[in-house]
């Protein structure tokens, strides 16, 4: 591993420190490693160490290259500087992208607070999206406005281009009210965008990690306040892909919940959406006819037509996989929807 | 421990089954049990075995007594007869728990799906309220619609009397959409209402435990998706308490996120409200006097009023904890604000 | 589910307590499950409630069966009374095997202290062996003559057809030495007998689940010592299979560490076993030709065949899946074994 | 952080990679922390990478600096060429302490394989002792001839002031047998030294932190071989102490079992010590008393003297705490034990 700190703009004292580990020799199939952006919080005022070092080191343990942004605060945060900044930290990692064996399209940002705004803002505002965004008591909505007059509410700029998210704060937090999370969610929600949140019974804002190393002892806080460490790092495998032998894996979640809105069909549309595409009914002939066969439905008065208007919302991969389906087909099949656009 | 099946209702076949755990002898202090009704879902249209003894199980477990509410479904689910037999089995339980050894007051709810709105309902609009409700993948709101024409949305019931409520599901719920936990986060947190909520990256509807025993082996969803059963057991133990040393301990975590609502003053309003107390003020002005030693402000422009003043959200016990203030006589000033009107 | 008490010898006090759940329905695959005896302490002199019902709660949840087994104790205790009063529960299980839809062939036991002296007697002496032994803080050596005149010490008793076992203990443990544990170890390492073991730092004897409910709150003893029970529970999975899609799955794990000392050739022998038999040798002839091509030695003057000597102990199997070797053919090249003569 | 390599024989190859965290500033009452040396496996031929940077990855992230050890091996593994290494690398880092902010008597050691036996040397054999001693599937036993001609048994040199170990390794390991770790175990036992231990059922020699990025995919392993990670994380926070709210806590295990062999009394040697000790009864008379009226023996027959005869083996400081007795004084009265000679 090597540490380096690049300065990005002196003036404005903003830094990118790279943490890069070791790939290939005795690490096998391990040639080169996905990343994540560090953003800490201070309310747009200062960059927390407590939300830096300690947050990279659990990213770090879990195989991901680490780098720590601390970018324009106080006089210098005016608006879009910030964002600016990340700007110019994913573009400089994406360039030194071979040159450290990152996977430049494997890099996650993770912000906290005034933080977790930038790092909101990066996946659905910037020019350079982030593959996910893991967003802790993040201010996302108009209350940016008590750290920054200039600054947006992220809640409104969410769009089918976002990222997948993953939201946690304490529901107790009284510096970042909790309906911050919320409407995250439900914009995220309304634009058919992945996430996963956990809003933890009781705790103060700014507790990182949840780790003594970072808290005063006394603190009131729920012990599982410390869990979105591990679960965020398993979320980030669902999204990214995990270490495997032949490689990096595929991901077992896409960023969007169905293919509904894509440009051309997949096995991950919705039932409704292929039962009502022509090609898509042609396409699948087959395996329509095993579901048919296969597949009783709820009652004995439903059709099997009946059964599917039931189901419409689900996706088409899912009910092949729990059904047992023509599941070692779903590629062919995928590939075959493909082709067809989504109209 | 014995089991006993309790016929509600013989014609609409409503019955509660109740699992109840031996106590004293060798279990000391364990002198009596909380207790939990399981309340099954199936779109009020039958009552799911997997959502009942499998859930059981875990809070028996936990040392939990259990009760498996089979409650008025299909042409019998006319509202309000599910919520009535609710009200009845709750009735029930209170009146037996001497003889069961069951804490009255310590009777939560966890419902599933339709199971999930009739537990919603418990929580919001009874008469016996239960302690505290645990909402998986439920329906909350207008949606219910699409399994009873009767039943109203629960996320417009919500009031300051609703109980604590711990809620999960999948992002990717294909039958109940995930905008009804996170509507009913949003009522919550309008009403100041102690939640947790977990909602996990992808996984189908009515996954229950997401134990082997309860679904087919080829589902599709998140690992994480298990956890909810522990951290529910967990969030329990914070809202009511645990068997200690002396007896059940004194909850964790109270039903409100602080008690500025409340008919009268406590250490758990927020610091804005009792600085804005001139009773409060007076009661307290021993612990006052050490703050203003030992609290340093942010920064050297910043007079102590300044500070109380950012702080003004935040709960005034959570700040002595956190700072080590006068810890030891929590209970003393406590008691002294609980003589004053919040007014 | 139902509990039923059946009484073993009404002068004795011998009672099987069943705890029997529902199958079949709802639960698909799930048509029969495995069972569970659980043997609690006492020294021989009585039976320990706090180490019965908690512990069945615990395998309960797991989806096993269980079967509270209070034995001879006292006066009664004489050897092999106690021993023989598993016999009868054992075989009085197996009996109504297909009634209560419990796998015949897969029942455990968990015994803790004096109770764990008899799940030791069981796996190592019983006519009727169990498919594995959960030993908890047991008496197995010659200590056992501090309770009991007439017990055999355990670990002069373990042979070949000895269960696998899982051992758990803490180091600190006042009551029953912690040589207990270790000299079982080396027993059943000495008769190549598939084991896990967890000797936690400190703690007191006797703490059953470790849980709130079972023990003195001011106890010392460390937050590890409650994992055995799920720890326990995922060893139990590995040693008799897991609910799975299409019925039980197959064990991951053996009961030796090899099948070195088996009737019949597997592709669970060692290597140096299989590379010492002509006749296997001939049966495997296409893998070992494909192994010559993909392993390369350790280094560039080691031949194919010193490297096969330097991993001589290693299992045959083992290395073909570590390697990404003929694994899918490894079924057929196990039946091919099983024909052979292990000579 | 910094990271800095320092080379301690260039001939030979041996370097010591420091891995340093800061202190201080927002880290509050963090202003030193404990450390540890990884040394990895190679069974005295080469280092292994994969048990030195990912390793010291995750006792970083727990807030230790990590210290990686690249010893002596091949032509130079001539003992105690190695342990002379360690010995130069530990004090190096204790005459590093107050620079590098480390605390010089919480350095603990944790080995691989030849490396395990390395640090088994360390905490028997040094004489710069560390504070405690994490051994992965370590070569212990007189089989180090295996892999070294001149290296000692480690097993054989553990006396009263070997260090606590926690040990771990697969019961399937076909490289280094689980008798190492097994004789070291009753070793331990044997010179009253604390210890704690996690044999898991089936996986390879080498596992490292089990993770993706150290090991083929297709290995057989259980999932529980990654548990060491953190269950030794937890160990050491037991056997150094923690960060707390007024700097490190006090250790919760001590070194030995018990005081009994120590040069004065404390409240944590046996009943039987302290009652059979005249000095001893008199010190205490006032808990004695205490103790007589509020311990009720196990059965009427039984005197107060019988009851404590049958508890002789317990720490008396235990029993207080089950009991619920003096506990506030228990330092009191250790410091009147602690100037009695233990005779």
């Amino acid at each position: 591993m090597f540490i380096e700190k690049i300065v990005l703009s002196e003036e404005r004292n903003v830094t990118l420190t790279a943490m890069v580990q070791d790939v290939g020799g005795e690490y096998r199939t391990v040639t080169e490693r996905p990343g994540i952006i560090v953003i800490p919080g201070g309310g747009y005022s200062f960059c927390s160490d407590r939300e830096a070092e300690p947050v990279a080191m659990a990213y770090l343990n879990a195989g991901f290259d680490a780098f720590i942004l601390r970018y324009s605060v106080g006089a210098d945060a005016v608006w879009p500087r910030p964002l600016e900044d990340y700007e110019e930290a994913m573009a400089l990692i994406r360039e030194h992208a071979e040159e450290w064996h990152v996977m430049a399209d494997k890099i996650a940002v993770v912000g906290f607070s005034a933080g977790g705004h930038l790092a909101g803002a990066a996946a659905t505002m910037s020019r350079n999206r982030p593959a996910a965004a893991i967003l802790g008591y993040a201010v996302l909505n108009e209350d940016v406005r008590g750290c920054s007059d200039t600054a947006p509410d992220v809640t409104k700029h969410v769009d089918y281009d976002t990222c997948p998210c993953f939201l946690f704060a304490t529901r107790t937090d009284s510096v970042v009210p909790i309906m911050n999370s919320v409407e995250m969610m439900a914009a995220l929600a309304q634009n058919d965008i992945s996430f996963e949140s956990h809003i933890y019974s009781f705790g103060p804002h700014g507790f990182s990690t949840a780790e003594h190393v970072v808290q005063a002892a006394g603190t009131a806080i729920t012990v599982r306040a410390a869990d979105w460490v591990q679960d965020s790092i398993g979320w980030l495998k669902e999204i990214l892909g995990d270490f495997g032998t032949n490689g990096f894996t595929k991901p077992l979640c896409k960023p969007h919940v169905s293919d509904d809105r894509a440009a051309w069909l997949s096995i991950d549309c919705s039932i409704g959406r292929l039962f009502g595409n022509p090609a898509a009914q042609e396409a699948l002939a087959p395996v329509i006819a095993e579901m048919r066969e296969k597949i009783t439905p709820f009652s004995p008065e439903m059709t099997f037509e009946d059964m599917m208007h039931t189901l419409s919302n689900m996706k088409f991969s899912d009910l092949l996989k729990e059904r047992g389906i023509a599941v070692d087909k779903l590629d062919e099949y995928d590939a075959l929807l493909n082709k067809l656009p989504n109209i």
